[in-house]
């Protein structure tokens, strides 16, 4: 009981000190802030302060409701602290440890622990067995530690190098109740393919990812994971091919450019990509077209892929800039006289030979302010082989399909890539338009996105208890074209009532971004207070006892995300920006019976 | 009977040839396209063509439905043809002309007849009475003309030279009635206003506009003249003035061009304005920030004029580019080293000495692409004073505001615009932002301007016949930031089944605008059905007889308008960019009993 009203108190925190806009830093005034809107009792504080400089660690590097929010995912410093805060109540309510030789599980008997009814959570790390359920259990609402139950954890704590600390294993270690068996332990270190299939080549991925096709591999992150950090981690960033991987050597590798009708040929190798231009870097969202599909298909079912809300993330690039690159190509200013276009070849390639392609205006190519890259990093490293390696084009504000990876060729040209790509498929048509009537030159290629924006916690179907009064909810925001996303309204009523949520952008130290360069996203969050306990569970503001939150950005042009799917609903289940909705249910708390502790 | 009928018929015709994409211009199937959707029986198509050259010409110079809905203010050939029908049918059935010597009228004895409840429709030309009962009895859903009742007919056939053609007016002879008197004519022809007023230098205005404030001067045309023809006629262009509008001597009118802090100064003449720099022409649609607030307004009162549809207009601008000006004055691109706005200042002043004033991005001040005119002339002439004589700045693309008329200085500056208009007023604020809890420096600037359209055909609680099957909806669509509208979605159900509307652009021999440059609006047409006669009165279908009409745009980006107005609401009342919604009445006819004609 003792754990559950300490949770419930956590989530009650207040806002965050306005002065906080970075999820991983904490403003000097924030740890007050927290303490005034907290109700805990003079024994707790003592419980939480008596950590020393331990307990003064996390409280420098994580907020506590980034710590409940963040969890495996975010900061090793949050279990840290849930396990600290664990140890210090087992050691007053046990008397020693009686544990002896610990025994030995396969990973089938670990992987049937994977909830309280499944007789406890489950995971393994480095060989050990680790029972967590105590831990989950005290954490009702940061159920993240659950995408690894029955299985390994170190997927998860190498995105993070903070986990590796050594008090995070110290206490781990506490909750070790076995030893994994030898032969799972060497099958869980190889992953090996068969090589006929032309997918063998895939790398592997993250566990954690929601797999909605594995060949081509397309896959998103758990939404709950995906506003953790203001960069998406490389192994969490979506997912999203349309072909095998293909397997570039970097030595031999070319970037071909090229003008058509005519015009000059560069080819350039990697070192010469790196070593002739300047390196460019910037921070982009990308963004799946058809991020967000599977709300439009509630409405009616359409063709592609299932995405929830997670089909976008945000990573560092850098790279040449294109615009450097076709000037040294002899694809100057004057350019614009004949070309109205610049392509891009993929090296992915179907069994027919047909490569992956796509093209974008010739204005956003040749300008320096477009910042296009031809990128070949990724968050400071490599471009990963999911990610275009060696080399792809990055067109901040553009729809992921123009961003071509294992990018081959460069076509500067009077006309748009003919591919299926950009000519059969990413267009936005009228809900009225079907299969039978759809005519795919009347709609221009997808290339700048609309305002976007989505709650990642908490989950839909969430429970939240009446007593905690309010909720805090997060998620993304961002706009295509280099538009700043400058509000996001939340409302906990369904869109009766709106506030404003608080925008967290990427480096606080770093000066605005110019006018239509925008290319990150904003994360978010807003304190939303719970309908109070004399309202009427059947009306409006909490009917059934549910509640529905919902929110809504709005960019630098004043464009906002329309109201309803079923109006920009499309043959193709593309474009799907409506306000983001998740319903909550709430509890109805017993009776406080301890209230006088 | 036979009038009503003929025009029921008239209505019914189908769409436009797909050819046509001009209102001005008839394609050359559209005649015979007319003649397919028509049920025009055989002693009509008689009467009809036997018109000759005269009718020859009208049929060339506008289509049936543009001509129906042009009226007065379309083009003169259809009060020509108007006439010429009723014309031919009053020989049909009138023995000779019993006229004798005409009586004369006052100005007040005109004004009394303003409709047939009235005793009749009269309108004055050139001294001569005319009473044009006939011919709006004909044309009940042409009922543009009555904007002129018991007034003078010049003011609108000023706006349109085509009225001056020979027929036109020996057909007008055949309604006159009487002389006015010579009183009146002469006031008539003066007008002359208090020197007292700070607004009496104010020029006259056409009287068709829409009086939202005299003084200072707000008024926007009346929707269903709007969208006549592509380019808004300058007297009828919506106007938005803050403060009284100054007299300005082009031949001692100096534009200063400067830069804070430090920076070389420029000052030029009118004539160094327009021989110094080329001649630059672009046709660019301005906006209100505050158009479509009376809408607003319905949801909860907001503080501002109370603008309809139609405080947005577009026109064709001509004059140097702030860019070529700029770098004249020594603000070439190295000026992004330092500077972020560039700042204007008008001549018109409030009683303090405070000038009008706003700024905007020095990325479209400077860019070449962002098209920035220091306008001198508008629709081909020299800017008239309400929108700005001798020297305005256009910025295609921005909200109405930054579009600084009288413009007399230029200031380049790391700084905006320290104005009210820019500081604290034309942003946009959550609709949970009230007047206690608004921070205005907590909201950008509005500058670029999202998706809009508004239905201009038919108007709010029209009456249409049931037996019509099908009506033709018209409006426009327009998106900040240079985005073309690429889509206007039409409902004849409130928005749940949509059609695609056609749109009209500008010169359809032009190339397309290329990305991010489409400063001029859309206008468009859709015909929809009307719901069958045996759909059930009070569904949803048509409640009550009635049948919502509703659209919505896309843009280049795909930004769509949201939904409704309540969640876009805000304490001034701008942005309001809801899809536009107008109900008619369907009229069940009686039954046509002398079908067998």
């Amino acid at each position: 009981m003792l754990c559950l009203r300490h949770c419930q108190r956590l989530t009650r925190l207040g806002p965050l000190n306005n002065t906080h806009r970075h999820p991983l830093r904490l403003a000097p005034g924030a740890w007050a802030a927290a303490d005034l809107h907290s109700s805990r009792g003079s024994t707790e504080q003592h419980n939480h302060r008596s950590g020393g400089q331990q307990q003064y660690q996390w409280n420098h590097s994580a907020t506590w409701r980034h710590a409940l929010a963040g969890l495996l995912a975010g900061t090793g410093a949050v279990l840290a602290y849930g396990f600290y805060y664990s140890k210090t109540e087992r050691a007053a309510t046990s008397v020693g440890d009686p544990r002896g030789p610990l025994p030995v599980y396969t990973q089938d008997e670990v992987t049937k622990h994977r909830s309280v009814q499944d007789g406890g959570v489950w995971v393994t790390y480095k060989g050990g067995v680790y029972d967590i359920t105590e831990f989950v259990a005290m954490h009702p609402g940061g159920d993240k530690i659950l995408l690894a139950a029955g299985g390994a954890i170190e997927p998860f704590w190498s995105l993070y190098a903070v986990h590796n600390q050594e008090h995070v294993l110290e206490i781990l270690e506490e909750y070790k109740v076995g030893e994994l068996s030898a032969e799972d332990q060497r099958r869980q270190q190889k992953q090996q393919a068969s090589t006929s299939d032309p997918y063998s080549g895939d790398p592997e991925r993250h566990p954690a990812l929601r797999v909605n096709s594995l060949k081509p591999f397309n896959a998103e992150p758990p939404p709950e994971l995906l506003t953790d950090s203001y960069v998406t981690p490389t192994a969490l960033f979506f997912k999203r091919n349309h072909l095998p991987v293909p397997a570039v050597d970097p030595h031999s590798y070319r970037l071909r450019v090229e003008g058509l009708p005519g015009g000059g040929v560069l080819s350039l190798s990697l070192d010469e990509l790196k070593s002739r231009f300047p390196k460019h870097t910037i921070t982009a969202t990308l963004q799946c077209a058809g991020n967000r599909r599977s709300e439009m298909n509630l409405v009616k079912q359409v063709k592609g892929l299932n995405w929830g809300i997670a089909a976008i993330s945000n990573a560092t690039w850098s790279g040449a800039r294109l615009s450097d690159v076709l000037r040294a190509a002899g694809y100057g200013p004057e350019v614009a006289r004949w070309a109205r276009h610049v392509q891009f070849e993929g090296l992915d390639r179907d069994i027919t030979g047909t490569t992956y392609g796509a093209s974008i205006p010739l204005s956003k190519a040749v300008s320096e302010e477009g910042d296009v890259l031809l990128a070949y990093e990724m968050n400071g490293a490599d471009i990963p082989a999911d990610h275009g390696y060696p080399v792809r084009a990055v067109v901040p504000g553009t729809v992921g399909a123009r961003n071509v990876k294992w990018l081959g060729k460069v076509i500067v040209s009077s006309e748009e890539s003919s591919s299926h790509w950009q000519q059969n498929d990413y267009k936005g048509f009228s809900p009225g338009t079907d299969w039978d009537t759809v005519d795919f030159s009347s709609a221009p290629a997808i290339q700048e996105l609309p305002i976007q924006s989505a709650i990642t916690t908490p989950a839909e179907g969430a429970v939240v208890d009446r007593s905690a009064q309010e909720l805090t909810v997060r998620g993304y925001a961002w706009s295509g074209g280099g538009r700043e996303v400058v509000r996001v309204d939340v409302s906990a009523d369904g869109g009766k009532t709106w506030c404003v949520a608080q925008l967290i952008g990427g480096d606080p130290e770093a000066p605005p971004p110019l006018p239509g360069r925008a290319w990150g996203w904003k994360l978010w969050e807003a304190t939303v207070p719970l309908p109070p306990r004399g309202a009427p569970r059947g009306g409006p503001e909490a009917p059934g006892g549910h509640m529905e939150i919902v929110c809504k950005a709005v960019d630098s042009s004043y464009n906002m995300q329309p109201d309803t799917v079923a109006p920009i609903w499309n043959l193709r289940g593309v474009l799907s920006n409506a306000w983001h909705r998740v319903t909550v249910t709430i509890r109805e708390d017993e009776e406080e019976e301890d209230e006088e502790e």
